[in-house]
């Protein structure tokens, strides 16, 4: 994998910390998130939301919700934030519930990670539940990108690296891949692939999340394609592309 | 690999730029420039240099060699830096040429990085060819361990996280492992290790250093105990422990 000049640049940010080493303004960026908040963007989308804003702090959440007739949503420290009413989970987003509706999303990690990235050429968020639609649509635009992992309070996680090498694995030969980071990501994937749920066993926040039986979720958020569209981050709001 | 409280914790920092997410007051922390700082750095001791003092910059390395009439050396770009002697391969260092003498090093990523972990309860500098070594005193301290990746002007590089995973495949079950990098650089060692050279041809430092004709260096630098010795951080210089 070495520079092939004329092809644009994949690279992988492993943590918000480390993204102002990249070049941002000169890229499309996908935000990871996988647990969860990129797994449900997509799949309220998928389930028709009408649009996902993405917002940093619970205040913000409740005040946009009344000034938009929304659902609020979001969690801290694994519970259903105190003045919210729903929590992180993609299945409370099914289309019966969210279909035509705006929700009010707000997450730690990736709502941090996607404002420091608006400077991008454009934001996307990915998780397994979108993955081809992400593909399809970097490999179509033929631009540098910068999978950024939201990581955990700025601490690598697995799940955010598997889903970036996953990612790599399959639009690598379209683009000049010279980040350790991103072939590092691949490896990763490579050896976790064959059972992405039984490789997670290990991780730190698949312990967090078993603590509150949330292994369905987990299980759903490392499947492909369950909720297969692309959120485009335009004017504060994720949208369907 | 679930947390053990009983156990002190092994955690591998990717990247200086992520220090600060680590508990490093409480910790022995191991600076790894595999690539090749700390790779000369133990053979020069090893090959009975009287000590080796790391500093930042090139004109403290001139400095401080004339005050102690000190072997000054170091690169920048690829080259020695102007003012200096001598160059950053290990294989400058033998027995014959250094033997006695007090070598004053200037790198940038390991010098950095050591230099921000002084609040640790030691520090101490690992590559491969002194693998065995640090294995030993971390596993014989008992302590806390960070795995410090001097990284690449503070993007993750792929030689140091190897080490850092070789190092957590040997001692692990002396730990507590709750830390996702420490997982997955643990795993990219299992995927690298049956031929480490030719997993580092990928990488973008291989690229760099191949160009300067230095896959000699680079082979050395990734073969377990050629200079299995054990630098100690004392008062500003490293001493064979």
């Amino acid at each position: 994998m070495s520079v092939e000049s004329n092809k644009p640049k994949l690279e992988v940010c492993l943590s918000p910390a480390l993204l102002h080493l990249f070049d941002v303004k000169n890229s499309i960026v996908v935000i990871i998130d996988v647990l969860r908040a990129t797994s449900t963007i997509c799949t309220a989308l998928h389930n028709g939301a009408a649009k996902v804003i993405p917002v940093a702090s619970v205040e913000e959440c409740v005040n946009i919700g009344k000034q938009l007739n929304a659902i609020t949503a979001g969690e801290r420290d694994g519970q259903i934030a105190a003045g919210l009413e729903h929590g992180n989970s993609p299945f409370e987003y099914s289309r019966d519930f969210i279909e035509g509706k705006v929700l009010v999303l707000t997450t730690t990690n990736g709502t941090k990670l996607l404002h420091m990235a608006t400077d991008a050429i454009q934001i996307v968020t990915g998780s397994f539940p979108n993955i081809s639609a992400v593909c399809d649509y970097l490999v179509a635009e033929g631009k540098n990108v910068i999978l950024g992992c939201a990581a955990w309070k700025d601490r690598v996680n697995m799940e955010d690296t598997l889903f970036a090498g996953a990612v790599v694995s399959r639009i690598k030969e379209h683009f000049a891949v010279d980040c350790d980071s991103a072939i590092g990501a691949e490896n990763l994937y490579a050896a976790a692939k064959d059972d992405l749920f039984e490789f997670m066993k290990g991780a730190s926040h698949f312990q967090r999340l078993a603590r509150f039986g949330l292994e369905e979720d987990i299980k759903y958020c490392l499947t492909p394609d369950g909720a297969n569209v692309l959120p485009l981050f335009k004017n504060g709001e994720l949208i369907a592309g």
